[in-house]
């Protein structure tokens, strides 16, 4: 009898919640889970920490940090000096493109580890987006990630040698709180996650830029604690 | 009478002779150009002096150069521990995907370019590839480049606004020959550009790496005169 062949996956890991999940995933797929981080002069750099805590407690083989500087192009709350949106409404942070948003991020994250995964032979490459909670993001919808899967086939040795190059993205038609659910079922720690925008340098969590809210509301609608420790909780506008 | 508006483009810039022509192309198309390089670990780090030498001669108006790092993932002999072929003949040189390609390459540039030029407003992006005499680089060729423009047009802010990025690949079927002859019509200091791909610490180029030969022929073909010192020329396989 022999033996399943274990395949290799790249699993994007920023730190936060969903790719915690993701990663989660797959790993109950069955992948030998390589998980990428990256340091791009974020703001909220303490995600990196939480990135390597969760790697290691969810069960990757290995975990890399690619350095690449998005403050020499900055555009975004998150790279350059603009202030974090704190203490938005819901239907301020459902509507419109946020100031958070960075330039071609996912597409930066992607096809780096498209390269990634060439280098080791995987051809499943996870990324945690979600098109629910997150709408205002065009790089986390499906379309994007078909065009980019097809770049990729297109542009990599991999790709013109045969390999089949999949993009997965497990929780795109996910809500948050479904995210969280399943999560916990694959008994994720989501105490290592960090999903803030703003932390204090000790990473604690601010509790009122958008991103801490989705999580905050995610928690209450899948009724279950959320184990964060906030600065401040809830909206003020 | 009013003044024709101007429009910006961000131009790939590696200190190469090719993206220096292509900025020459996008300077003649009447383009304010962005020049953009990439420290991504080369071995022939020498080039990004030679990007700056070129975006000053051929006259970008702002020259930026974004750190990322490929050899956090090697798989290339110009990002890892793996030697740069030397002596090749023409018909090795043709044939397959050498061990110089640096995986995903283009795609990870391109995609900083997109960020670049959403940033900075502009919806022209020019990269100086050709697919005749590299036909071995999958990231060289249309096909490919249709695919990134389509992920940009669906994954980044100003695609999903309605701008159109454009990624223009004006040298993609000029051989090298044509592709100097041009460059010599714009006034290109052809003297300023490196190619190699395993220069000397001070830059002097080896003359027997493929980049070299390739550069070498196309003088040769296009009856201009090289002004590269080279350690030591030609073939010797």
């Amino acid at each position: 009898m022999s033996l399943p062949t274990l395949k290799s996956a790249v699993v994007l890991v920023s730190g936060g919640l969903d790719s915690a999940v993701s990663l989660a995933v797959a790993k109950a797929d069955g992948f030998v889970c390589h998980a990428l981080s990256f340091e791009y002069g974020q703001r909220h750099r303490f995600e990196l920490t939480a990135a390597a805590r969760v790697a290691a407690q969810v069960g990757a083989v290995e975990h890399r940090t690619v350095s690449v500087d998005l403050r020499a192009i900055g555009g975004s709350a998150l790279t350059a000096d603009i202030a974090v949106p704190k203490g938005r409404s819901e239907n301020q942070i459902a509507s419109g493109i946020p100031v958070t948003y960075v330039p071609a991020r996912n597409m930066i994250f992607l096809s780096i580890a498209i390269a990634y995964a060439e280098v080791i032979g995987a051809e499943d490459i996870f990324i945690g987006v979600n098109a629910v909670d997150y709408s205002g993001y065009p790089d986390c919808r499906r379309p994007f990630i078909d065009a980019m899967e097809r770049a990729a086939m297109l542009g990599t040795k991999a790709g013109v040698k045969g390999s089949k190059l999949n993009v997965r993205a497990p929780l795109e038609q996910m809500s948050k709180a479904e995210i969280i659910r399943l999560g916990e079922s694959y008994g994720v720690d989501f105490s290592l996650t960090s999903s803030c925008y703003d932390p204090s340098p000790e990473g604690l969590a601010c509790g009122r830029c958008d991103s801490c809210q989705i999580r905050i509301r995610g928690f209450a609608e899948a009724g279950i604690d959320d184990p964060t420790t906030y600065v401040q909780a809830g909206t003020t506008a």
